[in-house]
Protein backbone atom coordinates (compact mmCIF):
# COMPACT_ATOMS: atom_id res chain seq x y z
CA UNK A 1 0.00 0.00 0.00
CA UNK A 2 2.65 1.94 0.72
CA UNK A 3 4.38 3.85 -2.10
CA UNK A 4 8.50 3.05 -2.66
CA UNK A 5 9.07 6.54 -1.46
CA UNK A 6 12.99 6.44 -2.86
CA UNK A 7 11.70 5.07 -6.40
CA UNK A 8 9.84 8.60 -6.42
CA UNK A 9 12.85 10.40 -5.90
CA UNK A 10 14.44 8.24 -8.57
CA UNK A 11 12.13 8.92 -11.11
CA UNK A 12 11.64 13.07 -10.34
CA UNK A 13 15.19 13.32 -10.82
CA UNK A 14 14.83 10.80 -14.18
CA UNK A 15 12.58 13.69 -16.05
CA UNK A 16 14.08 16.87 -13.79
CA UNK A 17 17.73 15.98 -15.50
CA UNK A 18 15.52 15.05 -18.76
CA UNK A 19 13.72 19.21 -19.09
CA UNK A 20 17.14 20.44 -17.72
CA UNK A 21 19.23 19.04 -20.90
CA UNK A 22 17.01 20.54 -23.19
CA UNK A 23 16.30 23.70 -21.12
CA UNK A 24 20.11 24.72 -21.00
CA UNK A 25 21.01 24.29 -24.16
CA UNK A 26 22.61 20.57 -24.44
CA UNK A 27 19.80 18.57 -26.60
CA UNK A 28 22.89 16.14 -27.59
CA UNK A 29 22.35 14.68 -24.24
CA UNK A 30 18.44 14.51 -25.18
CA UNK A 31 18.64 10.82 -27.23
CA UNK A 32 20.67 9.42 -23.96
CA UNK A 33 17.38 9.47 -22.10
CA UNK A 34 15.64 6.96 -23.80
CA UNK A 35 16.89 2.88 -24.78
CA UNK A 36 17.98 2.36 -28.03
CA UNK A 37 14.37 1.08 -29.18
CA UNK A 38 11.87 3.94 -28.37
CA UNK A 39 9.01 5.71 -28.83
CA UNK A 40 8.70 9.61 -28.64
CA UNK A 41 5.43 11.74 -29.90
CA UNK A 42 3.59 14.38 -29.47
CA UNK A 43 -0.06 14.81 -29.46
CA UNK A 44 -2.88 16.75 -28.72
CA UNK A 45 -4.81 15.94 -26.18
CA UNK A 46 -7.77 15.96 -28.84
CA UNK A 47 -6.55 13.13 -30.89
CA UNK A 48 -5.26 11.13 -27.71
CA UNK A 49 -9.08 11.38 -26.52
CA UNK A 50 -10.54 10.83 -29.67
CA UNK A 51 -8.09 8.06 -30.19
CA UNK A 52 -6.58 9.37 -33.21
CA UNK A 53 -3.04 8.40 -34.31
CA UNK A 54 -1.53 11.55 -35.65
CA UNK A 55 0.55 13.04 -33.67
CA UNK A 56 3.05 15.80 -35.06
CA UNK A 57 6.58 14.14 -34.21
CA UNK A 58 7.04 10.34 -33.72
CA UNK A 59 10.60 8.97 -32.96
CA UNK A 60 10.39 5.31 -33.29
CA UNK A 61 14.46 4.72 -32.66
CA UNK A 62 17.09 6.50 -30.93
CA UNK A 63 18.71 7.26 -34.63
CA UNK A 64 15.67 8.83 -35.47
CA UNK A 65 16.20 11.00 -31.68
CA UNK A 66 19.91 11.64 -32.74
CA UNK A 67 19.15 12.44 -36.63
CA UNK A 68 16.58 14.85 -34.58
CA UNK A 69 19.22 16.37 -32.67
CA UNK A 70 21.61 17.18 -35.94
CA UNK A 71 18.63 18.91 -38.16
CA UNK A 72 18.16 20.99 -35.27
CA UNK A 73 21.54 22.24 -34.93
CA UNK A 74 22.35 22.34 -38.37
CA UNK A 75 19.14 23.65 -39.62
CA UNK A 76 18.84 27.07 -39.73
CA UNK A 77 14.76 27.73 -40.15
CA UNK A 78 14.38 27.01 -36.73
CA UNK A 79 14.59 29.78 -33.98
CA UNK A 80 16.35 29.04 -31.16
CA UNK A 81 14.10 28.41 -28.32
CA UNK A 82 14.45 29.09 -24.47
CA UNK A 83 12.40 26.51 -23.09
CA UNK A 84 11.85 26.19 -18.89
CA UNK A 85 9.98 23.40 -18.22
CA UNK A 86 8.19 23.11 -15.16
CA UNK A 87 6.83 19.73 -13.83
CA UNK A 88 4.77 18.67 -11.23
CA UNK A 89 1.70 16.07 -10.11
CA UNK A 90 3.85 12.88 -10.55
CA UNK A 91 2.07 9.67 -10.44
CA UNK A 92 3.16 6.14 -10.99
CA UNK A 93 2.76 2.39 -10.84
CA UNK A 94 4.96 -0.93 -11.66
CA UNK A 95 3.30 -2.34 -14.34
CA UNK A 96 5.33 -5.86 -16.17
CA UNK A 97 8.44 -4.82 -15.06
CA UNK A 98 8.75 -1.24 -15.94
CA UNK A 99 6.76 2.12 -14.59
CA UNK A 100 3.95 3.77 -15.93
CA UNK A 101 4.84 7.18 -14.98
CA UNK A 102 2.15 10.67 -15.58
CA UNK A 103 3.42 13.78 -15.14
CA UNK A 104 2.56 17.38 -15.64
CA UNK A 105 4.17 19.90 -17.43
CA UNK A 106 4.18 23.44 -18.06
CA UNK A 107 6.76 25.32 -20.89
CA UNK A 108 7.63 28.66 -20.59
CA UNK A 109 9.31 29.78 -24.01
CA UNK A 110 11.36 33.61 -23.88
CA UNK A 111 11.06 35.24 -27.48
CA UNK A 112 14.03 36.69 -29.11
CA UNK A 113 12.05 39.97 -27.76
CA UNK A 114 12.70 39.31 -24.39
CA UNK A 115 9.29 38.39 -23.64
CA UNK A 116 8.54 34.99 -21.31
CA UNK A 117 5.13 32.95 -21.95
CA UNK A 118 3.65 30.06 -21.86
CA UNK A 119 4.34 28.08 -24.76
CA UNK A 120 2.47 24.57 -24.15
CA UNK A 121 0.86 23.08 -21.15
CA UNK A 122 0.13 19.14 -21.12
CA UNK A 123 1.24 15.55 -19.59
CA UNK A 124 4.13 13.23 -20.15
CA UNK A 125 2.75 9.75 -20.75
CA UNK A 126 5.88 8.00 -19.92
CA UNK A 127 6.93 3.99 -19.88
CA UNK A 128 10.72 3.76 -18.16
CA UNK A 129 12.68 0.69 -17.71
CA UNK A 130 15.86 0.26 -15.70
CA UNK A 131 18.96 -0.52 -17.91
CA UNK A 132 22.59 -0.73 -16.70
CA UNK A 133 23.46 2.93 -16.75
CA UNK A 134 19.83 3.44 -14.95
CA UNK A 135 16.80 4.47 -15.35
CA UNK A 136 15.53 5.40 -19.42
CA UNK A 137 12.45 6.35 -21.11
CA UNK A 138 11.22 3.45 -23.14
CA UNK A 139 8.19 5.57 -24.43
CA UNK A 140 7.91 9.52 -24.05
CA UNK A 141 4.36 10.50 -25.12
CA UNK A 142 3.89 14.49 -24.93
CA UNK A 143 -0.35 14.85 -24.50
CA UNK A 144 -0.61 18.48 -24.86
CA UNK A 145 -3.26 20.98 -24.32
CA UNK A 146 -2.76 23.83 -25.62
CA UNK A 147 -3.71 23.78 -28.72
CA UNK A 148 -2.36 27.40 -30.63
CA UNK A 149 -0.44 26.90 -33.72
CA UNK A 150 2.81 25.34 -32.61
CA UNK A 151 5.55 27.04 -34.51
CA UNK A 152 8.77 26.34 -32.42
CA UNK A 153 7.56 22.52 -32.41
CA UNK A 154 10.18 20.31 -34.13
CA UNK A 155 12.35 21.15 -30.80
CA UNK A 156 11.75 18.37 -27.82
CA UNK A 157 9.15 18.61 -25.15
CA UNK B 1 17.55 20.75 13.51
CA UNK B 2 18.00 18.64 10.59
CA UNK B 3 14.69 18.03 8.65
CA UNK B 4 13.42 14.42 8.29
CA UNK B 5 13.66 14.14 4.85
CA UNK B 6 11.75 11.63 3.80
CA UNK B 7 8.35 13.17 5.48
CA UNK B 8 9.34 16.40 3.18
CA UNK B 9 9.24 13.23 0.74
CA UNK B 10 6.16 11.90 1.32
CA UNK B 11 4.71 15.34 2.09
CA UNK B 12 5.51 16.16 -1.32
CA UNK B 13 4.35 12.80 -3.19
CA UNK B 14 0.87 13.99 -1.34
CA UNK B 15 0.40 17.21 -3.12
CA UNK B 16 1.66 15.74 -6.16
CA UNK B 17 -0.86 13.06 -6.10
CA UNK B 18 -3.52 15.37 -5.36
CA UNK B 19 -2.93 18.16 -7.81
CA UNK B 20 -2.39 14.99 -10.56
CA UNK B 21 -5.60 13.84 -9.70
CA UNK B 22 -7.10 17.31 -10.23
CA UNK B 23 -5.58 17.80 -13.56
CA UNK B 24 -6.03 14.60 -15.04
CA UNK B 25 -9.72 14.88 -14.82
CA UNK B 26 -9.92 12.45 -12.16
CA UNK B 27 -12.15 14.88 -9.60
CA UNK B 28 -14.18 11.88 -7.96
CA UNK B 29 -10.76 10.68 -5.89
CA UNK B 30 -10.45 14.32 -4.94
CA UNK B 31 -12.56 13.71 -1.31
CA UNK B 32 -10.53 10.83 -0.66
CA UNK B 33 -7.61 13.40 -0.48
CA UNK B 34 -9.24 14.79 2.64
CA UNK B 35 -10.17 13.09 6.14
CA UNK B 36 -13.99 12.74 6.58
CA UNK B 37 -14.30 15.78 9.36
CA UNK B 38 -12.09 18.09 7.46
CA UNK B 39 -11.72 21.73 6.02
CA UNK B 40 -11.70 22.94 2.80
CA UNK B 41 -11.66 26.56 1.34
CA UNK B 42 -10.66 29.25 -0.92
CA UNK B 43 -10.02 32.63 0.30
CA UNK B 44 -8.22 35.40 -1.17
CA UNK B 45 -4.89 36.90 0.36
CA UNK B 46 -6.66 40.34 1.03
CA UNK B 47 -9.12 38.57 3.01
CA UNK B 48 -6.66 36.30 4.63
CA UNK B 49 -4.39 39.26 5.45
CA UNK B 50 -7.54 40.80 6.94
CA UNK B 51 -8.31 38.65 9.01
CA UNK B 52 -11.93 38.52 7.21
CA UNK B 53 -13.40 35.08 6.18
CA UNK B 54 -15.75 35.29 3.30
CA UNK B 55 -14.21 32.22 1.37
CA UNK B 56 -15.19 31.95 -2.25
CA UNK B 57 -15.32 28.12 -1.42
CA UNK B 58 -16.13 26.50 2.27
CA UNK B 59 -16.64 22.52 2.32
CA UNK B 60 -16.62 21.62 5.83
CA UNK B 61 -16.90 17.76 5.77
CA UNK B 62 -16.19 14.83 3.26
CA UNK B 63 -19.93 15.11 2.36
CA UNK B 64 -19.65 18.48 0.99
CA UNK B 65 -16.67 17.43 -0.84
CA UNK B 66 -18.41 14.89 -2.53
CA UNK B 67 -21.86 16.81 -2.88
CA UNK B 68 -19.27 19.00 -4.89
CA UNK B 69 -18.01 16.32 -7.48
CA UNK B 70 -21.29 15.72 -8.11
CA UNK B 71 -22.55 19.27 -8.70
CA UNK B 72 -19.68 19.86 -11.26
CA UNK B 73 -20.33 16.78 -13.17
CA UNK B 74 -23.60 16.58 -13.73
CA UNK B 75 -24.27 20.74 -14.56
CA UNK B 76 -24.03 21.55 -17.72
CA UNK B 77 -22.89 25.54 -16.52
CA UNK B 78 -19.74 24.54 -16.00
CA UNK B 79 -16.77 24.65 -18.27
CA UNK B 80 -14.58 21.90 -18.02
CA UNK B 81 -11.28 23.17 -17.30
CA UNK B 82 -7.76 22.18 -18.23
CA UNK B 83 -5.51 22.87 -15.12
CA UNK B 84 -2.16 22.40 -14.50
CA UNK B 85 -0.61 22.86 -10.97
CA UNK B 86 2.68 23.94 -10.57
CA UNK B 87 3.53 23.27 -6.99
CA UNK B 88 6.85 24.72 -5.24
CA UNK B 89 8.64 26.27 -2.01
CA UNK B 90 7.06 23.42 0.26
CA UNK B 91 7.55 23.99 4.06
CA UNK B 92 6.46 22.05 6.84
CA UNK B 93 6.34 21.92 10.43
CA UNK B 94 5.02 19.38 13.10
CA UNK B 95 2.35 21.03 15.65
CA UNK B 96 0.58 19.25 17.84
CA UNK B 97 0.81 15.48 16.26
CA UNK B 98 -0.44 17.11 12.77
CA UNK B 99 1.81 18.07 10.33
CA UNK B 100 1.07 22.53 9.24
CA UNK B 101 2.29 22.34 5.65
CA UNK B 102 2.68 25.94 2.97
CA UNK B 103 3.21 24.96 -0.79
CA UNK B 104 3.17 27.87 -3.41
CA UNK B 105 1.01 27.09 -6.82
CA UNK B 106 0.84 28.56 -9.87
CA UNK B 107 -2.57 26.96 -11.69
CA UNK B 108 -2.44 27.54 -15.63
CA UNK B 109 -5.67 27.02 -17.60
CA UNK B 110 -5.94 26.15 -21.15
CA UNK B 111 -9.12 27.55 -22.45
CA UNK B 112 -11.86 25.92 -24.97
CA UNK B 113 -10.19 27.72 -27.73
CA UNK B 114 -6.56 26.78 -27.29
CA UNK B 115 -4.56 29.22 -25.18
CA UNK B 116 -2.86 28.31 -21.90
CA UNK B 117 -2.73 30.93 -19.36
CA UNK B 118 -2.01 31.76 -15.67
CA UNK B 119 -5.44 31.12 -13.80
CA UNK B 120 -4.08 31.77 -10.32
CA UNK B 121 -1.50 31.84 -8.20
CA UNK B 122 -1.14 31.35 -4.15
CA UNK B 123 -0.16 29.33 -1.32
CA UNK B 124 -1.84 25.98 0.28
CA UNK B 125 -1.94 26.37 3.89
CA UNK B 126 -2.44 22.97 4.89
CA UNK B 127 -3.28 20.37 7.92
CA UNK B 128 -2.24 17.18 7.17
CA UNK B 129 -2.67 14.01 9.32
CA UNK B 130 -1.51 10.15 9.49
CA UNK B 131 -4.26 7.72 9.07
CA UNK B 132 -4.64 4.25 8.27
CA UNK B 133 -4.79 4.81 4.68
CA UNK B 134 -1.53 6.96 4.49
CA UNK B 135 -1.41 10.49 4.98
CA UNK B 136 -4.68 12.98 4.37
CA UNK B 137 -5.57 16.65 4.58
CA UNK B 138 -7.13 17.69 7.84
CA UNK B 139 -7.46 21.20 6.24
CA UNK B 140 -6.58 22.69 2.68
CA UNK B 141 -6.70 26.22 2.49
CA UNK B 142 -6.11 27.76 -0.95
CA UNK B 143 -5.02 31.93 0.05
CA UNK B 144 -5.13 32.90 -3.84
CA UNK B 145 -2.58 36.12 -4.79
CA UNK B 146 -4.79 36.51 -7.90
CA UNK B 147 -7.58 38.97 -8.06
CA UNK B 148 -9.07 38.89 -11.45
CA UNK B 149 -12.44 37.45 -11.72
CA UNK B 150 -12.37 33.91 -10.94
CA UNK B 151 -15.08 32.65 -13.65
CA UNK B 152 -13.85 28.70 -12.86
CA UNK B 153 -13.22 28.65 -9.57
CA UNK B 154 -16.39 26.24 -9.22
CA UNK B 155 -13.55 23.75 -9.55
CA UNK B 156 -11.41 22.95 -7.01
CA UNK B 157 -7.97 24.06 -6.86
CA UNK C 1 27.51 6.18 -11.14
CA UNK C 2 24.44 6.13 -9.20
CA UNK C 3 23.07 9.58 -7.95
CA UNK C 4 22.93 10.35 -4.22
CA UNK C 5 18.99 10.58 -4.19
CA UNK C 6 19.39 11.94 -0.80
CA UNK C 7 21.33 14.76 -1.37
CA UNK C 8 19.51 15.32 -3.95
CA UNK C 9 16.40 15.41 -1.99
CA UNK C 10 18.47 18.07 0.60
CA UNK C 11 19.00 20.20 -2.44
CA UNK C 12 15.67 20.48 -3.42
CA UNK C 13 14.43 21.10 0.20
CA UNK C 14 17.01 24.21 0.68
CA UNK C 15 15.98 25.37 -2.71
CA UNK C 16 12.24 25.09 -1.73
CA UNK C 17 12.69 27.14 1.40
CA UNK C 18 14.86 29.63 -0.10
CA UNK C 19 11.86 30.48 -2.71
CA UNK C 20 9.06 29.90 0.50
CA UNK C 21 10.99 32.91 2.50
CA UNK C 22 10.82 35.46 -0.77
CA UNK C 23 7.15 34.24 -1.68
CA UNK C 24 6.10 34.44 1.82
CA UNK C 25 6.79 37.84 2.51
CA UNK C 26 9.60 36.60 5.10
CA UNK C 27 13.06 38.09 3.24
CA UNK C 28 14.32 38.85 6.37
CA UNK C 29 15.54 35.50 6.24
CA UNK C 30 16.71 35.80 2.68
CA UNK C 31 20.55 36.39 4.06
CA UNK C 32 20.62 33.45 6.20
CA UNK C 33 20.57 31.09 3.32
CA UNK C 34 23.90 32.62 2.61
CA UNK C 35 27.12 32.00 4.07
CA UNK C 36 28.61 34.99 5.04
CA UNK C 37 31.58 35.36 2.57
CA UNK C 38 29.35 35.02 -0.32
CA UNK C 39 28.38 36.21 -3.78
CA UNK C 40 24.65 36.74 -4.64
CA UNK C 41 23.89 37.89 -8.35
CA UNK C 42 21.39 38.93 -10.88
CA UNK C 43 22.30 38.48 -14.57
CA UNK C 44 20.85 38.39 -18.26
CA UNK C 45 21.74 35.60 -20.16
CA UNK C 46 23.13 37.56 -22.85
CA UNK C 47 25.59 39.21 -20.78
CA UNK C 48 26.74 35.89 -19.41
CA UNK C 49 27.06 34.38 -22.34
CA UNK C 50 28.89 37.22 -23.96
CA UNK C 51 31.33 36.88 -21.00
CA UNK C 52 30.67 40.24 -20.07
CA UNK C 53 29.95 40.87 -16.13
CA UNK C 54 27.40 43.87 -15.68
CA UNK C 55 25.06 42.26 -13.55
CA UNK C 56 21.87 44.24 -12.20
CA UNK C 57 22.34 43.22 -8.64
CA UNK C 58 25.76 42.28 -7.23
CA UNK C 59 26.36 41.68 -3.70
CA UNK C 60 29.58 39.44 -2.10
CA UNK C 61 29.22 39.79 1.57
CA UNK C 62 25.96 39.22 4.17
CA UNK C 63 26.37 42.51 4.98
CA UNK C 64 24.73 43.80 1.71
CA UNK C 65 22.36 41.26 1.93
CA UNK C 66 21.34 42.29 5.18
CA UNK C 67 21.35 45.82 3.40
CA UNK C 68 19.39 44.83 0.74
CA UNK C 69 16.63 43.82 3.08
CA UNK C 70 16.60 47.00 5.08
CA UNK C 71 16.25 48.91 2.20
CA UNK C 72 13.60 47.05 0.89
CA UNK C 73 11.39 47.02 4.10
CA UNK C 74 11.99 50.68 4.49
CA UNK C 75 11.69 52.24 1.22
CA UNK C 76 8.67 53.11 -0.26
CA UNK C 77 9.50 53.74 -3.53
CA UNK C 78 9.49 49.97 -4.77
CA UNK C 79 6.07 48.15 -4.98
CA UNK C 80 6.03 44.88 -2.76
CA UNK C 81 5.33 42.03 -5.35
CA UNK C 82 3.52 39.19 -4.55
CA UNK C 83 6.08 36.24 -6.27
CA UNK C 84 5.88 33.00 -6.70
CA UNK C 85 8.71 30.96 -7.62
CA UNK C 86 8.63 27.57 -9.60
CA UNK C 87 11.64 26.02 -9.80
CA UNK C 88 12.41 22.69 -11.93
CA UNK C 89 14.55 20.74 -13.73
CA UNK C 90 17.83 20.52 -10.50
CA UNK C 91 21.18 19.21 -11.72
CA UNK C 92 24.16 18.95 -9.89
CA UNK C 93 27.65 17.78 -9.38
CA UNK C 94 30.68 17.33 -6.73
CA UNK C 95 33.48 20.01 -7.50
CA UNK C 96 36.54 20.61 -4.92
CA UNK C 97 34.29 19.69 -1.61
CA UNK C 98 31.20 22.09 -2.99
CA UNK C 99 27.92 21.50 -4.69
CA UNK C 100 27.75 22.77 -8.26
CA UNK C 101 23.99 23.25 -8.59
CA UNK C 102 21.77 24.32 -11.66
CA UNK C 103 17.94 25.13 -11.48
CA UNK C 104 15.44 26.38 -13.75
CA UNK C 105 13.07 29.25 -12.11
CA UNK C 106 9.69 30.67 -13.11
CA UNK C 107 8.84 33.79 -11.28
CA UNK C 108 4.75 34.59 -11.64
CA UNK C 109 4.25 38.08 -10.14
CA UNK C 110 0.35 39.01 -9.20
CA UNK C 111 0.34 42.98 -9.39
CA UNK C 112 -1.78 45.15 -7.69
CA UNK C 113 -4.27 45.25 -10.08
CA UNK C 114 -4.49 41.15 -8.89
CA UNK C 115 -3.53 39.64 -12.57
CA UNK C 116 -0.78 36.95 -12.72
CA UNK C 117 1.64 37.00 -15.15
CA UNK C 118 5.38 35.99 -15.67
CA UNK C 119 7.72 37.69 -14.49
CA UNK C 120 11.18 36.22 -14.77
CA UNK C 121 12.31 32.83 -16.07
CA UNK C 122 16.20 32.05 -16.23
CA UNK C 123 18.47 29.64 -13.84
CA UNK C 124 19.90 29.83 -10.84
CA UNK C 125 24.09 28.68 -11.03
CA UNK C 126 24.66 27.97 -7.25
CA UNK C 127 27.56 27.11 -5.73
CA UNK C 128 26.40 25.39 -2.03
CA UNK C 129 28.53 24.28 1.14
CA UNK C 130 27.89 22.39 4.24
CA UNK C 131 27.96 24.23 7.59
CA UNK C 132 27.22 23.41 11.49
CA UNK C 133 23.69 25.16 10.03
CA UNK C 134 22.99 22.82 7.20
CA UNK C 135 23.30 23.81 3.26
CA UNK C 136 24.25 27.29 2.85
CA UNK C 137 24.78 29.14 -0.86
CA UNK C 138 28.41 30.26 -0.78
CA UNK C 139 27.24 31.67 -4.66
CA UNK C 140 23.96 32.02 -5.90
CA UNK C 141 23.71 33.58 -9.42
CA UNK C 142 20.30 34.37 -10.90
CA UNK C 143 20.53 33.92 -14.75
CA UNK C 144 17.63 35.37 -16.54
CA UNK C 145 16.32 34.38 -20.30
CA UNK C 146 13.68 37.20 -19.72
CA UNK C 147 15.07 40.80 -21.24
CA UNK C 148 11.82 43.08 -21.04
CA UNK C 149 12.73 45.79 -18.58
CA UNK C 150 12.37 44.82 -15.28
CA UNK C 151 10.95 47.37 -12.91
CA UNK C 152 10.85 44.88 -9.86
CA UNK C 153 14.43 43.88 -9.98
CA UNK C 154 15.53 45.04 -6.58
CA UNK C 155 13.49 42.45 -4.92
CA UNK C 156 15.27 39.53 -4.40
CA UNK C 157 15.03 36.27 -7.41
Amino acid sequence: MSEDLMLRLELLSLQDRYVAAIDNDRIEEWPGFFTEECLYEIVSRENEEAGLPAPLIHCDSGGMLRDRVLSLRHANIYERPAYRHMLSGMEWREEGGEYAVSTSYVVVNTSIEGASTIYQAGRYLDRVVRTEGGLRFREKRCIYDTLRVQTLLAFPI
